[in-house]
């Protein structure tokens, strides 16, 4: 198939059609009309075969959802709502038509899920191995965008669901052992903090947001540098995925959670007063967040405190005992 | 250096810096206010080593700069002005820190020209050859967009500047003759058009565009299509870059422009009573148009007239006697 009749099969394929949407696929570029009273939102992010995946640990739809997920996930620790995507997907010849449209596909089923639509991208062949970059662009009430440079001393330090759960799969997979179904899903299809999102945007409060797709501990340090705060972690209440400790041990479980990406999940700090609201309103649309540190001083860094015992962490998950 | 380091270094390139934009490299995403009044035009294109260009043909500063120049020529085919943009890179290991560098600065130097700001971006490793896919967000007048379907029966066709340089100079530089400057520069740096594209958005009338990164005979075809008419086209009024014809002959010289891609000139059609002050706007700011033909009926189709014989154009350029 050459590139004009992939993209007319991509152009088959269900998509969201948003009434702000002037031009979609088919011109030179998109065209569409922001809402009066948002901010833009962007970013782009690549997977790469060999190194986010392979053909063995997953199949072209997760590929493609995967690709599309991490960037929603950027998009939502903004506290912002994805809208649009755009793909540039570089191609091997080893990869057939039919997985690339798996690939798209995989892509449509989140996006028709996030109600985003795809409006664009470009398709190129590859020497060698599969590249899936995503550029998704989002909106939130201007000026409330959620950064990482919004902490403050005193704040709750918290995370969304629970961690460690994609670094379990993603070893189970490599080990070829019998992949437990709920980390084999974190890995692959990890779920999405958009309708929290959503709510935080609507929140009067200060929020500090970052999503965790490279560890725990480095997504710590950004929270703490941008904000030039240090932030003292709990072992004790790390949220960990069920059944980690009991496979893997403690002391590897939570390894697990400070250096393994991929979790996806969302990180925040918020004012201790608006902690127990915030975990009301979570609660109500089936959210779970839990208290993991505080923000305890000015400065930078990052700590862990377990069994009485404080240690600088490392960006890279490094105790310093 | 790691991804980190390299971040670093590509901060350091003096950026545009939009008063809009809140957040720009940094976060999870970057951050800005549109224009009140104003459509969003995005698109997203990719230069791949062993197909756009190769160590030989392009030197890195010029790999960037072109990466960025396809993209905004989309953008000013639109009518639009480019505003943003975001780079994904993936670099193989025979690549050098200083050769990336180099990239990005040649990006860099067509953003300040163009007023165009880095707001993010990612890079991964690639298993073999070089990739660079741009993506360019800019912002036209709420329902301006000059779109492939607004192309009407009766509407004279021109060109901007001239055609076939492209094409001559990536053959030269690939048969490892003597280059021509003015080809080499056509192939490696192509001219923005967005003065005119700005022009072009003010004005009150009905204007198609389109521009011709794949040929005139194919961006011809775009336009036909996607405004349901038949375009004729005069051979001798095509504008071919100085030279060709002395150097490759007429036949050849035609070939290049028909079917030779990567001029970035724009493609368009303007009624016949806008066509004298469209000359007269653009020859105001030192750019040129050329009438090469008309829109000469409704239907589908174009159709190439040399020496009173007409015959039809097939998309590849193949004229079908």
């Amino acid at each position: 198939m050459d590139e004009f009749g992939l993209i007319n099969k991509i152009q088959q394929l269900e998509n969201v059609n948003h009434s702000s949407t002037k031009v979609g696929i088919g011109d030179d570029a998109a065209v569409f009309t922001p809402t009066i009273g948002k901010d833009i939102v962007t970013c782009v992010d690549t997977l790469t075969e060999g190194v986010h995946f392979t053909r063995e640990t997953m199949k072209p739809s997760d590929i493609g959802y995967k690709a599309l997920a991490v960037n929603i996930s950027d998009i939502a620790a903004m506290g912002a709502i994805p809208v649009y995507y755009l793909v540039t997907i570089a191609v091997p010849k080893e990869w057939t038509d039919d997985e690339i449209l798996d690939i798209y596909e995989g892509m449509q089923q989140l996006a028709r899920n996030e109600n985003v639509q795809l409006i664009g991208g470009d398709s190129v062949t590859s020497q060698k191995g599969l590249y899936l970059s995503v550029t998704v662009i989002g909106e939130v009430d201007s000026g409330k965008a959620r950064l990482r440079s919004h902490a403050e001393v005193g704040d709750v330090v918290f995370v969304t669901g629970d961690l460690g759960g994609s670094a379990a799969g993603l070893h189970q997979l490599l080990e070829g052992e019998n992949v437990e179904e709920h980390w084999k899903a974190a890995h692959q299809k990890p779920a999405m903090h958009t309708a929290l999102a959503y709510e935080i945007a609507r929140l009067p409060w200060r929020i500090a947001l970052n999503d965790i797709s490279d560890g725990l501990a480095s997504e710590s340090w950004e929270l703490a540098e941008s904000s030039h705060v240090q932030i003292e972690l709990l072992e004790e209440k790390i949220p960990l995925s069920a059944g980690l400790v009991e496979r893997f041990g403690q002391q590897k479980a939570i390894e697990m959670a400070l250096t393994g990406g991929e979790d996806f999940q969302l990180l925040g700090t918020v004012a201790r007063d608006n902690w127990q609201p915030l975990q009301t309103i979570a609660k109500e649309i089936g959210e779970r967040v839990t208290k993991i540190g505080t923000v305890i001083h000015k400065g930078e860094g990052v700590f862990m405190t377990s069994q009485d015992q404080t240690t600088l962490l490392s960006r890279d998950g490094y105790k310093h005992g």
